[in-house]
């Protein structure tokens, strides 16, 4: 990778903060291009230093998907937003059952951010990115005036090739079918309250901000018949039930003893006085399958590394009101409504 | 297009304002979706309702550009936010030679913002889409606390295909190549900038901010041995003419007499202490191309309605310095510098 041109002083990476000149299209833009984002990104679509990027796909058809990272605080046990930028929308392209190719990335910094952190940030996006196996391509960078912003906001949007004859839609879910989860719920959401709140436990709570490219890959490779997917992100499990209800006009039960949640985060739950059903996840994904592959898919699930707690934890009901309901661990029965109200800001 | 669900009271998009739960992922943001993107992005692709789009594209390479739009203020003579959101990445992805096609939406708003101008900014964005021949297939809304953001910031990802066997790159131009810019520069931060400054002038100085796709598709389809195009956006043409200096490594004489600016603009520059080389465009393109075709491709460029004021604004030079030089119209030389100092902050 080669300089444009040469620089008066190297960048100062270690004391050096964001100026408004870093986003003003001159010298000092491709300087932070040049010594920041070209040495973590470097591939071969970036360094051709043209305001868009052009490849070859293989064919099929193309899945994109957009998101834009706002979460406070940036840095948090178990990632930070640069990670949480690719694995967002890693997860988003790879959730229609698409293998996600190529990332942009537009970052708007707030004037004054410190280049430590966006270096660290930086550099996580990159291992994110190798990670998952994808390339960040092109991006953008803009800086706004000290108080218009908040240190460092990222927006990635993906692209991804769906090569197989999938069709995974949050409207062709059926009356009948399982609904399976990856894993235990709630630890991204919790990772970050208990960071805001200040509260230590035993254990730290870690956000389970991670990419499910390669589980989504075994899955549908083995159980193509698999009708919906989505990683349950803002709003929680309870959210992603009730868009896909009301997607697919059908109801949805779920069982509250076979929901995994880990003790801790239970916990935390409880003491924050949150429903880990609501809690953000960031690396879990719930798939809705026919019932007579529903063991199949989740024995598949569960020989992967990121699903060996997948759990059957409901099935979908001929339901005209298309209601969400949840049988409880005392045999009642709750609805699990979609909440209007905000109750964790700045999650993702 | 249906709404998924019913909600207690409509949107109210004459007094309400932007709220946190707006960006919950929970109710309160369906409603916002269903009753104002959807509105008036409505396309296939949305109203799946998925958290991706997909969709075949035409056989050929793909390209994809990204660009965060946080300009201020939100609205000025000639267009606002939403329109320059499309202009600006359906430019990067046309300045190929693609044709642009899809384009994803990533919003991120201040509490507080009211309803009505995001409506109106995203019916501009609508209506701009529509001119440029794009969909927007797929979005993204967060909203930050007041104070945390600065209104409306917006990034749009888009991606289309480079049908023809065309090879446009910064680093492809030659000494020799003809240089031809496709109307009045400086126009668009003339505009900002008399607008920040609350300055009138007899004749409203207004954004050149438009779609150059269909210019884009007439010049490679008369010319294909175009070596480069660029949009001189942030920066200006001064910081276009010195990154393709140093991509290409050549050299770069422009004429101050061929270039044209308009009276007002002129007048507007002096008055602000600006120099229209370093002023951002948003509706030109520059255009490098061998010398032998350059009349051919200015009158295709002349003929087309956003390029009626075309000319041949200089030449490339073998040059080992890479230096990007200007006669004057007193018929001295200077040097045309990549500033590194931020000129007009937020332009775009």
């Amino acid at each position: 990778m080669t300089k444009r041109t040469e620089y008066s002083h190297a960048l100062d990476l270690q004391n050096g903060r964001v100026e408004m000149a870093h986003g003003s299209g001159g010298k000092a833009m491709a300087q932070l291009i040049d010594e920041l984002f070209l040495q973590a990104f470097s591939n071969p679509w970036l360094e051709q230093m043209n305001d868009q990027a052009c490849f070859t796909l293989p064919p099929g058809r193309v899945v994109m998907a957009t998101d834009s990272h706002v979460i406070s605080p940036l840095f948090f046990p178990g990632g930070d937003i640069g990670s949480l930028s690719v694995h967002g929308t890693v997860n988003d392209v790879a959730m229609s059952g698409a293998v996600p190719k190529y990332l942009s990335a537009g970052f708007i910094l707030e004037e004054g951010f410190p280049l430590a952190d966006l270096q660290r940030i930086v550099q996580s996006m990159a291992r994110a990115a190798e990670e998952a196996g994808v390339a960040i391509v092109t991006g953008d960078t803009k800086v706004v005036e000290r108080g218009k912003g908040d240190g460092c906001f990222i927006n990635t949007t993906g692209i991804g090739v769906l090569v197989e004859q999938l069709n995974l839609s949050g409207n062709r879910v059926q009356p009948g079918d399982k609904i399976i989860l990856s894993g235990t719920l709630g630890d991204h959401g919790v990772a970050i309250m208990s960071l805001r709140e200040g509260l230590t436990f035993e254990t730290t709570i870690a956000s389970d901000s991670q990419s499910l490219h390669d589980l989504v890959a075994a899955m549908v490779a083995e159980v193509p018949e698999i009708n919906c997917m989505r990683d349950p992100t803002r709003g929680g499990l309870a959210a992603t039930l009730n868009e896909i209800a009301q997607s697919s006009h059908v109801g949805v039960t779920i069982y509250e003893a076979t929901i995994p949640v880990k003790p801790q985060v239970s916990a935390a739950c409880e003491f924050l006085g949150l429903d880990p059903l609501y809690v953000a996840n960031e690396g879990k994904l719930v798939a809705f399958c026919p019932a007579d592959k529903a063991e199949q898919l989740l024995a598949v699930m569960r020989k992967h590394s990121k699903g060996q707690e997948a759990a059957i934890i409901g099935e979908v009901t001929a339901d005209p009101l298309k209601f969400v309901q949840m049988e409880t661990v005392f045999g009642g029965r709750r609805m699990v409504d979609w909440i209007s109200a905000e109750q964790l800001p700045r999650i993702c």
